[in-house]
């Protein structure tokens, strides 16, 4: 049975393997003060054009954001986040877990905007409420759409005035940063935001995600938070070698344009049919309105979530493309519709 | 520079790869409810002679015991260790970071007896001050050193007399098994503690920790705070398949022995040279004691740690082999003294 | 410049100082362990219709709900709440504090149903997301209205059909329990929800809330709690002093009537000049709409909180009464109309 | 039976009542924003010589030292402690509960030095431990020994030198500037330290403790984390009116010199009957070793508490007197030895 139902279905790129296998049984130092993970420092502090930034590679990233959001707020402070945000839905109150509560804005597409953060500040208005201090954006989002550089300039800028950090998720930000309807880039995003992070778990890593810390007042003493939350890798250099690799040769774009190309033929051939989408994603996510029917035959032959329910005889489905989807799986997918 | 600085500064075993490797592309679902992990879960049931205990699959050690006694304790209940428990000293706080004190016992050799923990109850006696609920205890210990059968025995009687939990940090499980002191099974560990785990990470696997929880009423929901802490591992397969190839054909225990046999080649040879030693380990951790002179030599040539200065003139250091070290880098070292 | 700013600015009924007056040089012994406490807590489970019942006397709300959410959820538990709620919106995170989010529910009139609840369930389906266990309601609420007796058992009787502990904040019981629209007793109370508490500090007394916990699981080592969250008071006695003096000659009951009195006075001048209200309050708090011109107006006279705005033209004020509220305070008020 | 359990078993002091009668039925704005909490505070910042120090009333001193530590420390960081002192021992994990280890010297009087506190600095060496940030001690001490100038000036450079911040729990901080052994004043210990509070739960007020921040970075939004623990109390002015009278006509110090004087009067006479004492104290506490018997004999007609068994027939108990404690209850305890 073919699965869409995520983009860590499989393992890692064959090239990720060959790595780690190449360097196995060299003796390195421990907790990520290796030779490897500093070099994949060095090249992440290139590719995002701040050498000054520091560079930690975390396995995942619940566990980056709960840790980034530790150590960034004060115990009294709250996250902004749109309503569909991970931190909010789908990390088990890891954010809550640390004492900071997230305050949320409705948004139709996943994305925040100045207008929304306004309002959330004009509401908390003294100390009898929590004060909201970081902005939590994702992109692409969990709707798989994507911030415009114009969209996250303007972010920053009002994140600037009212004293904000902006915060970026890019669990899937390889999805994003390839996706036709992209026109940021890696420098771009380290120039707008205060921190983010680059996912390898969904884009062709075993695991890993490297956060990227480029505000300065956030920089200090972030391997004890770390530790502290449990996330200080033993054998650290696994991360650095799967960030060289990753971002050796393109890989990492390559396999995120593979993850797209997919996603797009499925959604072209989705639209061709004269289905509806709750979302209107050009990244490696897809949300087709399906009758209950429908969906019922299709999941005799595949693997996908369903999201929600529209009315008694539709819902919306999500379907996840990667780096290792296959063409035959998609096509046999559209086979099936 | 050879280094016998710790347990993690290799890869996997060859063996642990090539796992990986031959899985790598399969489709399964995530989170650790795979196929793999359910087989490993059911492997390691049956090693420790319970089909009822719960196994879960995480990421290191630290992760382990915080999201493990974050969730076995009600928040004014404290965890007891000795001094020199790992917990104590070396998890940055991530204990009192869920809110628990750790409640620590002196003792020599790093291990916790009945009259030692006895202390601790008669310390605490009401609700001005928190309460003794857990007992932490690692075997092999910080310092090396093993707990007999008849010692387990005796804190497992203790613990249900005073209605305490008893549970043992297996970071370095595998070299106690293993070590000429040892007289303990999986299966008695299993029968004597209510909940421990099995180092995975610092015996020949990549990376993991495989935890099992024995006792009924702690069982519960337990994946709910694995995910809280950021320990939910998307691909959860891969810690399924290091297992799963850990415990087949011994290989587990093999690793360990190579360690111990090192470790105890270096011990001798120490021995015979008249070094004394902090503890008296029969693991893969040695701690002789040396002129900072000597220290200062080897250092040029081998990696350690430094564990504390005894005086003006001699320190303790620490050497750690495992299933990892080789037999010409111990007989350099030997030959070094 | 008088004030409707809350029912919090003035001190405490005089009977209250002079039983402090009275019993103020004998010894006793502290934390709430005393003979004036224990009288204190018979008197309160008798009026509450449970022997059983366990009372615990705390200094204020906040506290109060801190420390018993803290206690009765485990730590990937969540609270349901109205959006208006307390605890969501005037607490400054203190549950998020505690580790556990707070899930919100949209709301008119500041009250939950079966329905509402029943939402968030459906929303909540693995352990990648938190579980919410425990329904905070406030009666009466943040907006002055109040839970009729038929609403309060269907809530009882769902959260007790989907396992789930029902909590009620009696900040303003006393006003709830004597308005016109109420026909619920402290019994009713003790036997619909899991715990709630009897609020003093909004109704005579200096200061002070009684927490009852009906729920025999709740119940264990709560002192250990109040404790570890600062709130173990040292002169406990104070506490209990004031309880028995509130429930004395009805005392608690014709103080919570005469704020609403007041009240209902306030709101029938201003229905009859043609006012609209954002609630229909019954209770101690009215939310008149006005132009900016009149809040301007009458903020020279008086002091109350803007709440919201409504327009660019109109806003919501909240005019609160006490049990020290005077006749002439509101004839003024109304004067001024 | 008359009572030397604690120096909280009586009400106020009745100066104390009286100011509260006279300004009960006054309105004012709550949360201790009113003018008496206003002109408290500066009288205070005026008492302590330095007109830019935040003060800020609180209930309790658990609620004290864990909202300032909750404030003052980054989630890594830990406090130095004796391993005497009160957050360590008695406030059942407070401090733990927000995240922070509580790390300890041992101590025979209860007093912290500089060469203590490096021993801990010197063991904390990097992120796999915890930061120790903040040097807590208490004055007068758990012990009832009090710091001289010179011992707290030490302390103060170390703290300087280490960038440690330098806190001081004055719980019992008028029972320590009226001893015979004391040579500091508040206007010292406001520059020598970073903050501190004046304890007036234990000296004859009702309740209520004020902390002094003096450390410009540590000033901050102290408001917002009083709230969030549940502290930020609704009458705050209660507060207010009860430091403005205490500090009125050196009532506060006239109070803690009776303490003393009743306690020094015990100490003198059991020297006299060549009793032991577990610590040399010349403030409110007193410490004598008698044995069993005695202790039984004595139980008949007082209250104490039993603090430790020296061997199988001697034990030391605690003797606590106060602004409270009679003439008559003394000579009484005297006649009885």
């Amino acid at each position: 049975m073919y699965s869409f139902k995520n983009d860590y279905s499989e393992g890692a790129h064959p090239r990720i393997l060959e790595a780690l296998m190449k360097t196995n049984m060299e003796q390195t130092i421990g907790y990520g003060l290796d030779e490897y993970s500093g070099k994949a420092k060095e090249l992440i502090q290139s590719l995002v054009g701040n050498t000054n930034a520091n560079v930690h590679f975390l396995v995942g990233g619940t566990q980056t954001n709960q840790t980034a959001l530790a150590a960034f707020l004060k115990p009294y402070q709250a996250a902004i986040a749109a309503e569909t945000g991970h931190i909010n839905v789908h990390e088990t109150g890891a954010i809550e877990a640390t004492g900071h509560k997230v305050v949320t804005a409705k948004t139709a597409d996943g994305k925040l905007t100045p207008s929304l953060i306004k309002e959330v500040l004009e509401f908390h208005t003294d100390e009898h409420m929590v004060q909201p201090k970081l902005v939590y954006i994702s992109n692409s989002t969990e709707l798989g759409t994507v911030y415009s550089k114009d969209e996250l300039e303007k972010l920053s800028y009002f994140c600037k005035e009212y004293d904000l950090y902006l915060y970026l998720d890019g669990a899937r930000l390889g999805a994003a940063l390839v996706s036709e309807k992209n026109d940021l880039t890696l420098k771009d995003i380290a120039s707008l935001t205060d921190a983010f992070y680059i996912g390898g778990t969904k884009n062709g890593a075993l695991f890993g995600e490297a956060l990227v810390i480029i505000k300065e007042e956030l920089k200090k003493d972030f391997r004890y938070m770390i530790k502290r939350h449990g996330g200080m890798f033993a054998k650290g250099r696994i991360l650095g070698i799967q960030f060289l690799e990753l971002f050796k040769d393109n890989l990492y774009y390559n396999l995120a344009e593979h993850a797209d190309q997919m996603s797009m033929k499925l959604k072209e051939a989705l639209q061709e049919k004269g289905y509806q989408f709750a979302s209107d994603s050009y990244t490696n996510l897809q949300f087709p309105i399906m009758t209950n029917e429908e969906i019922a035959r299709l999941e005799e032959s595949f693997r996908f979530e369903l999201i929600e329910k529209i009315d008694e005889d539709k819902s919306v489905i999500r379907l996840v493309t990667s780096f290792a989807t296959t063409k035959e799986g998609v096509e046999e997918f559209i086979k099936k519709l």
